[in-house]
């Protein structure tokens, strides 16, 4: 893989990671990114590096997406509402908006301008609650999230420019990622939990039963596992799932954060119900022989990814 | 079954046979439309009916959504661009806009009303081509067409709202759909071919290879599939392929035209390629054993089906 680069949603906590690998080998890389839920500190010691660019802007600007387009041959797609939650009370547009249709204007602007190579960063939200463990990719998809609704949207549009355009394309279904680096809003369960037991270390909530038990996979593995398979699989539209294929328990992480914050006898209340939140997957592990046979296998199950994701955000 | 119905895209062709159906069961039906490619001569004769209410209007004007919302208890949304067909130079965001777009402005104009069953007309045209056939429901989608895409896009959504919303909800994927009724735009093979032969009768142009093979289902049969399940399974998320298990091949449909309309030694020519267009999915026979199972069988095989449809077409 040579030539510029496009990483969309760059300065998140996947993306930085992201642009600051395809930097280190040498990459020309342009991040675009409207620093919502990124964060200016997570590429500032990219600023500097020879090729690289930032353009700060919005997908559903149609001009600075094609100014970040511009010269580029190959684009990863992070930009997106992180936040698989949705509480009663907010906008149920903001997915439609910041996913489906910010990802249309990204399609549209790489046809126009001839580019015909993107990655995207799907999720397993896309399956909701699956009838089959651990979940292959040919599971039917019936989300229950509106984040995974219109991600599966945007997996169904890239399936049509890839047959009409004949783009080359591949879509990451990512497990839980965690890592160092925190986002600006949109909370996750570690960064929720280290929160709550500094304001008060004598108790918990934990939304949910805490029985919830999910697949985590490094930031910086989900990275490596991406530009494995863009090279790997250099055409056609693949869909891939990203994650290990064990699960580890919401109570496990809450034991994991108290004990190595040195807080004990910490008080659990859960909030109860099986999921955490309306359109929680309160359960699932992904298949991921598609990527290993490919090549590509996580290096950490969920719960060495989640230790080591406490012990980055802490030591930070 | 009963009180006030909605019909979206109730001028159409498929649309307007739900309509004159449920005003003859005595139902309180409302009709949105905005006549970009129903008719208004398709309801003529219902506008007078007793509890029969028409709403010119648009899925994306909010105002007219509401409006025809306001009261009811159960929505079939068969409003959406009919043209599967995408022409290079098309917008791209015709799909966009008027299937997922409008869909989500009816979900969420149902979710602020109160209403809480919506039956949906999606499409075949969400499985692109599949590797196993004929297709069940559980199969991969992987569109091929802007169209096709932003159907699976509108079902990932209906997916959510389901659970975020307790709503109940009917996805019926389409095989082709023919009858008595000709769009105001957006032409069906039968219907182009009818016109071309008018044109001229000594020779006929077929898109593709003419070995295209499809399910072909009469309207009035998917009509009576849809009034069926959202009577037999009244709760829950359900997905039913609605169509006949056996193909007809485009060529195949040029001589029964051509002998209906008593036009001899027609010269085909083929424009070529094993798709009519670009996101044409060249075969497919869907497998319909779900809406089977649930006491509903096409009366006529796609032959049947398309041969009652050139008959009335010709004999209106």
């Amino acid at each position: 893989m040579s030539g510029r680069i496009l990483v969309t949603g760059g300065a998140g906590c996947i993306g930085s990671e992201l642009a600051g690998k395809l930097v280190a080998r040498g990459e020309c890389v342009t991040v675009l990114d409207n620093l919502s839920s990124g964060k200016r500190e997570h590429i500032e010691e990219l600023l500097g590096a020879p090729g690289f660019r930032f353009v700060e802007g919005d997908l559903l600007d149609r001009g600075a997406v094609d100014e970040a387009v511009a010269g580029v041959n190959l684009v990863y797609h992070l930009a997106a509402n992180p936040d698989v939650k949705f509480i009663p009370g907010d906008p149920t547009d903001r997915d439609l908006k910041q996913n489906m249709i910010g990802t249309y204007v990204l399609l549209e602007s790489m046809r126009l301008h001839g580019l015909r190579r993107l990655a995207f960063a799907s999720t397993s939200a896309v399956y909701g609650i699956s009838q089959v463990l651990p979940i292959p990719e040919s599971a039917p998809l019936r989300p229950i999230s509106l984040y995974g609704a219109t991600k599966a949207g945007c997996e169904a549009m890239i399936s049509a420019y890839h047959h009409l355009f004949a783009m080359d394309c591949w879509i990451f279904r990512f497990a839980n990622i965690v890592g160092a680096r925190v986002r600006a809003r949109g909370k996750t369960v570690i960064s929720d939990f280290i929160e709550k037991l500094r304001l008060d270390p004598s108790r918990l909530e934990i939304l949910g039963d805490g029985n919830q038990a999910k697949s985590y996979l490094l930031a910086s593995e989900c990275v490596d596992a991406m530009l494995h398979a863009t090279a790997a699989a250099p055409t056609g539209l693949h869909v891939f799932n990203l994650g290990c294929t064990d699960g580890l328990s919401v109570r496990r992480i809450a034991d994991l954060v108290a004990l190595r914050m040195g807080v004990a006898g910490v008080e659990y209340r859960f909030t109860g119900g099986e999921g955490g939140w309306p359109g929680d997957v309160p359960r699932f592990v992904l298949d991921t022989r598609a990527i290993n046979d490919l090549g590509w296998k996580a290096g950490r199950t969920s719960e060495q990814a989640v230790r080591h994701a406490i012990e980055a955000i802490l030591s930070t």
